[in-house]
Order: structure tokens, then sequence, then C-alpha cells
């Protein structure tokens, strides 16, 4: 046994005895089961017209990208798709990326030098902590949502330039930032604002064009949006919505646009697919925030400003134990655990899908009450 | 103006004045072309099985994984993917990731923390640098290829533990590691060598698996390999090769895994079909080698260990010439300017495909001998 073995074993056996071990485990081979846990808010990912539109992309242009977006792994695709994007949103132009991860480290890394101030909330994702690490700016954290302690934090700076970072739907407790507040105090402190629109696009604001257009900030020059193909647009990659001068930066800059083969063209023409049956269908917007009300009247916990609602349990067992029990009542919901919850405390986390029939959510309502009562 | 806007204005006049100004272009509006741009090297991203084996994957499973893997984003495809890719290449398991660079981040974050130290060879690819960032590890940089001072910094650290750093085959220079004197420098230092196969899988080694395989080193427990299916395997994502320990502390630590949606389905069938025909026709193998021996005559340059050929330029504007010339006589190259260079000199960017022509492969032959003569 090397040093190298032994503590990987030491960490598992901790992670272990602490309740806290993740397996990996098929999910299509479970049954069929009403999905309370995934992030296909509106179905998009089983659509037969968006499916359409991923096998035609892969007909016509192949599998893969083949080279990164700056040698030869830009195709007409991603164009239309950054097209669609910029016009659903608000924003003058739309960057596409292989990954929501990739979209928040490239906004992130290239738009914070070692002359920038980044404020962010502390609840942020994952994929905009790392950008942090990344990027060279110093990093103040501001308590979640307080919108005086972030213009402190602007208005005490020795930096010329500041960024906050903030996502407009928090993906693991739901609430909403407070954005017209949040970019009128970057306007004043000369700051840009970052949001991360990821759980907002196709739930939040008018048609699901997000909490950005729905404020009247999109298209700002001091507000960058971030996004991702894979949730509501049921496809894979995500995008930076911005100014052409934010999106010419990022080409020339961000790492993790540059050094990454362009998006499959099959996550890219589903998700321009996806695109416009939210268009062209708002009523699967309207129906996930219904879905999304009755779900939390059953867990017991407020209206959502979005479609994840988060349910605090005692412990990380507890949750496991409670994932388990409605399981075998054919219902899937997720789970937060340590380290993946910003405060410490274990949740159940329920996500409203549009696609659910009457039926299907009647049910799993009833299996929520008998959880929480 | 803000001092933001006026910071983007003057980094974009730094850029135009240096010649260094990066723009996208749709590659399939240009015409038909000769490739030696993209990594696309046995031509499967557009082969006819693994197109269908990307509509398959999409017609069975949806356009998106709609999860991360850990909630409901694991699908049966990823399963056998993980188990191709792990049979293939001689390794125990294989963790499958959205891009190569999420394959990166993971390992190197998730096996370094701060009792750690990182030993990266200079040349390594932009993910494994922005991965040490991410680390908690402190970072040694090696000169290239220098055995002697990996070992040097190895013996004198006071860290527990220690992992180095390189690309079987380096993405820009083409050069090889020399992964057997590294492996026994780890053996003996108790350190682990990650090694990214993206530029050789499918490229070297006996039938394409790879400078670990080749070396006997696929699947010992100080040996852990990255990899990219959007090069040879001509689709989208990463993964991380290694023993079932190093897999499972991935799956729990590894926060490019944890919190990223899970490989868009139709990438990960294009790609488990796309294994199978570098099994079944291992002469395409063979000829991107033949390929790249023709192509490293015409630039004047030494025989590349894989199938990435680098002709330096005296500088960005020469090189940026050559690319157009080339383009007007309908081939298609590429050009590594700073900062994407590790040492700072520009140079032409020749890839070798197996599914070159003859006449093809004589004519672009016959345009690099203009260039370089």
């Amino acid at each position: 046994m090397s040093r190298f073995t032994d503590w990987l074993a030491e960490r598992a056996a901790a992670r272990e005895e602490a309740g806290l071990t993740r397996r990996l485990f098929a999910s299509d081979t479970a049954g069929p089961m009403i999905d309370l846990a995934g992030n296909d808010y509106l179905g998009l990912s089983r659509h037969p017209r968006v499916v359409a539109g991923a096998v035609a992309a892969a007909e016509r242009y192949g599998a893969g990208a083949g080279a990164s977006r700056l040698v030869t792994g830009t195709l007409t695709v991603h164009e239309r798709l950054e097209r669609d994007l910029a016009a659903f949103t608000g924003f003058p132009t739309a960057l596409v990326l292989s990954t929501g991860y990739h979209a928040n480290l490239a906004a992130v890394s290239a738009l914070a030098d070692a002359e920038t101030l980044i404020v962010s909330d502390a609840h942020v994702h994952a994929s905009m902590i790392d950008a942090c690490r990344l990027s060279r700016g110093q990093v103040a954290v501001a308590p979640h949502n307080d919108v005086a302690a972030v213009e402190r934090f602007l208005a005490a700076r020795t930096q010329p330039r500041a960024i906050v970072l903030v996502e407009t739907i928090y993906s693991v407790l739901g609430d909403a930032a407070p954005v017209e507040e949040l970019a009128a105090v970057c306007a004043r402190h000369d700051a840009v604002l970052v949001a991360d629109e990821a759980h907002a696009l196709g739930v939040c604001g008018s048609g699901g064009r997000g909490l950005l257009h729905e404020a009247g900030l999109s298209g700002q020059d001091h507000v960058v949006a971030t996004l991702t193909l894979s949730k509501s647009l049921g496809a894979q990659g995500g995008a930076v919505l911005a100014t052409a001068a934010v999106r010419d930066h990022l080409v020339n800059t961000a790492r993790p646009f540059i050094y990454d083969t362009g998006l499959a063209p099959a996550a890219a023409g589903a998700a321009s697919v996806a695109l416009r049956v939210v268009r062209e269908e708002p009523e699967r917007v309207e129906r996930v925030r219904a879905v999304a009300r009755a779900l939390a009247k059953g867990g017991g916990v407020p209206e959502a400003d979005g479609a994840v609602l988060a349910v605090a349990m005692p412990g990380p067992r507890e949750a496991v134990a409670a994932v388990a029990a409605a399981a075998e009542q054919g219902v899937r919901i997720g789970c937060f655990r340590p380290p993946s919850t910003p405060d410490g405390i274990s949740r159940l986390r329920l996500t409203a899908h549009a696609h659910l029939g009457d039926e299907e959510l009647e049910h799993a309502v009833r299996v929520l009450e008998g959880l929480v009562g």
C-alpha cells in the first residue's frame, strides 16, 4: 500500500462513517418513476421535436465538433443557437460553451483580472466558486442575498474594477436573487453583475425568458448572464449572454472556451429546437410554476420563486431515508447533503416538471405530505 | 463609458495591435477543404455508424441527461461507455465526464489536497493548468520532459503525497512524454502519475490504445489516465481511467463531476460506437500514422510521435498568412499563437487524419512544401 492508496481508503471510510457516501446508479433501469429530482423542468429532453433537432444536427454536422470553436469547431448550428439565445433573452450576443460549468468558468475568469474585486454571494454554484479560484481577482463573499453587504464591498474596494456573482434562482434553496437592486448597486459603483440564469431560463420571467429579462436588465453594459442548455432546454451545454465587446473578450481570453472542443452538434441542434418549443408553447412555463406551487403545499414549504423546492431534514441519513421512502412509492426526489449545501443542512430537493399529469402530481403531493407530515 | 467598458476596449485594441485577435467562423460554410487542423484524427465524427450511435442514443434516452450523474443523470449509455473505455485501455474503471476539460479539472482537483505536491510538466494543457489552480496542492513546474527534474521535486518534497501531470502526446508540439521513466520515478517516490491521453487515444499504442497501455502501465495503482471523447472518437466528453478506489473518490469529491449535468446521451452513444470501430478497423490507426509521416516530410519537420505536427514560424502574422495561403489552395491548417504556445513561438499546427485519400494527401504535402520551402 502506498500513502496514496492509504489516503483514498481513509477518505472512503470517513465518508461511510458519516453517511455521506455517494453512489451512481443508472436511472433508466429503476422502472417508471415520477421525477421530482432532475432539472429537465419542461420535459423537453424527450420531446419528439427536440430529439429530432438532435438527430438532424448529428446527421448533418457529425457526432462531434472535432476541434476548438476557434480552430474548425464552430459550425452553423452553433451560430444559429447563439442568435436564438440572444433573441430569446434580449441580449445582444450569446457565446455557446460545452457545459454550463464552462460558461461560468469562462465568464468569471475572463472578466476578473488581478485588478478586479469579485463579490460573490455565499450561495453561488460550485462552478462560480471554482471560477473565482481560476481568476486572478480578489474574492469577497457576501452573505446570501444581502444587497447592502454587496454595496459595502463595492464602495470600499481599492481595485478599479469589480464584478458581482449571483444566481438568479439559487440551485439548492431555490430562492431568487434581488436582481434589480443588485444591478442598481453595480451601476452606482461601476461594477458588473454576472448572473447565472441556469435555473430561471424556461421557468421564470415572461415566457421563461429569465429574471434579467423580466427586470429589463438584458443587454445592459454592466450585466452579463450565464445559463445552461441542460436544464429547461433538455440538451447539454452553456452560454454567456452579453454585449459584443464582452463576447469578443471571452473569445480571445477565456481559457475554458478557447481550449475546449466545441459543443456537439446534436446538443446545439436540440437546444435551438427546445427554445422554439418554449416560444411556441408558453403554457409549459405556466404549468411548471403551477406544479411548483402544488409541490410546495405538499412539502409544507413556502412557494418557490422558480421550480426548485428545498425541504430541510434533521441530517443526511434522514434525507437519504426519505428519498428511499419516496422511491418505494414511485416518486424520485433528490437530496443535498454536505458538502453540497451552502449551510451544512441536509435537504430534500424537489423540482417541478411541466410534463407531470394531474394524477401524477396528486400522487406526488400525497407522497410528500406523508414524508414531511 | 464605465471603467469596465474602457478596459474591454483597451484590451481589444492591444490584441489588434499585436496581430493576436481571434475571430470565430463557421467552418462548414467555407466550402470543401482538406482538413489538417481539427482533432477528428480518425474521421469518426462523420462515420455513418458513429452518427447512428448518436441518433440511437438520443432517440432512446433523450437529448440531454437532465441532471447531475449523481442525481438522475447516469444512464445505461454512460455505464456501457465506461465499461467500453476501461476494457479498451486496460484500466479497471472509467468515469465519464461532459468534456475532456472537466476530466482534467476533476482528476487533479480531487486527487491533490493541501498535503499534495503537484509536479506539472511545463507544456501541459490549459485544462491541467486550470486544474492546478483549482486544487489545494502546491504546484512545481518541471521543464518539459525533464524526468530528472521531476525526480528532484519528488525527492525534495515535504508533503506526504505527490502527483505528476503530463500529456502522453502534447497538444501543441505533438511530442510524447517518457511515460515509462516517469512512472518509474513516481513508483520510487510514492507519487501518482496523471497522464492525459487526449491526443494519443486512437492514434498511439497497439490498436490506438494509448501510450500507457503500450508501456504496460494501464491499471497500476499509481497511474491515472484522462482522455477526451471529442478527438479520435469524434464525439464530446472526457473520462478518467483509474482504479475503483480512485473512481469512487472522484464520484464523491470531484466538483466538476458532481455539480455538472451528465454527458448528453448522443455523445456517449457515439463514443461507444466509435470505440467499436477503432477495435474492428485497426487499419485506421495505421493510416493516421502514415499520413502523419507524409505530412512531416512535406512540412520539413521530424516525424511525430502521434498525429500532431508543429512547424515554427517567425511570428503570429506570418503564421496567420500561411494559414490563409493554404486555405486558398484548399487546405485548412491551424496555427497556435501566444498565449496558446508553451514557449511564445507561433507555430503552424498540422494534424493527420486517417480519412485523407491518397490524392488529397499528395496535394496537402505539395501545399506544405510550398509554405515552408
